[in-house]
């Protein structure tokens, strides 16, 4: 990021340096994934963390793909929420002592992980149309489709099961 | 935050500490908040803003409230998740050099602050059930209400209103 400078004139700009921001995050999630699989129990949880590894990364060459059809260099740009996102998820983890307790620690995590993706893609889906670029805005909604998704599957698995077992 | 020592053993432990985490979080989106409102051009943007501000401070009122009825005390801890989304916000609030991209960026930001609070509620709310406390859940659900409702309302302005004017 160009601390001191103003290098976002336009809804162009915003729109790109946006999408480099969600390229640095979907980066650090495909990082940040194997390890919260290793310390996820329950077998489905396991089963959906890895699946979602598996889409992150068809998301981050989906994310190429649109920096190409935009006609920009891909290019990752910090992103701090992503980062103190996944900080907490990691502190948290290092505080539980009960893998049950853990396997929900782990799906309120991963949820805060959809959640940040979710409204970063709505923005940029948004932005796209508006800039006439609804081919960018279709390829970036597959995504936000699968991020959605991959949230219900968690909370379906959290009230199922995760949460009872932790409980008991 | 106990770096180095595990003090999460159980569901309650869990739910304690995350009630902390978005009393922390809730405080700082407060302190935050009016120097977004100072930022925005649009009239209708800086009024959902600030009508989010009074929102926000009956949210922590409503987590001290919570905090009381589980019978511990009220107490922070650090949560770097809203404190990087936080610093994203300031970050690219410093780069955009429109009004109406500044706008633009302002309900982005807005809205990932909102995500973070709905995933949070989400997870507090389904372990109060399960730990039998619904009327700690009942209390925390109204936030999360206000939270999604708020999300919806800068979605509604973003599409009807802002992102028009700032590709015009």
């Amino acid at each position: 990021m160009g601390f001191f400078s103003r290098d976002i004139g336009s809804m162009d700009d915003l729109f790109v340096h946006t999408l480099r921001d969600i390229y640095y995050a979907e980066k650090q999630i495909a990082d940040a994934l194997p390890d919260m699989i290793a310390k996820a129990t329950n077998p489905e949880l396991k089963q959906a963390l890895d699946h979602h590894l598996g889409e992150t990364r068809n998301h981050i060459e989906r994310v190429e793909t649109v920096f190409e059809m935009h006609g920009v260099k891909a290019k990752q740009v910090d992103c701090p929420a992503i980062d103190g996102i996944l900080k907490e998820s990691r502190e948290i983890a290092g505080e539980v002592d009960d893998k049950q307790v853990m396997d929900a620690a782990l799906i309120a995590a991963a949820q805060a992980v959809e959640h940040y993706e979710t409204t970063r893609y709505g923005s940029l889906i948004a932005w796209a149309k508006q800039l006439g670029r609804n081919d960018c805005a279709s390829v970036l909604a597959q995504t936000l489709a699968e991020e959605k998704a991959a949230d219900e599957t968690l909370t379906r698995l959290a009230e199922s099961k995760i949460n009872l077992q932790a409980t008991s």
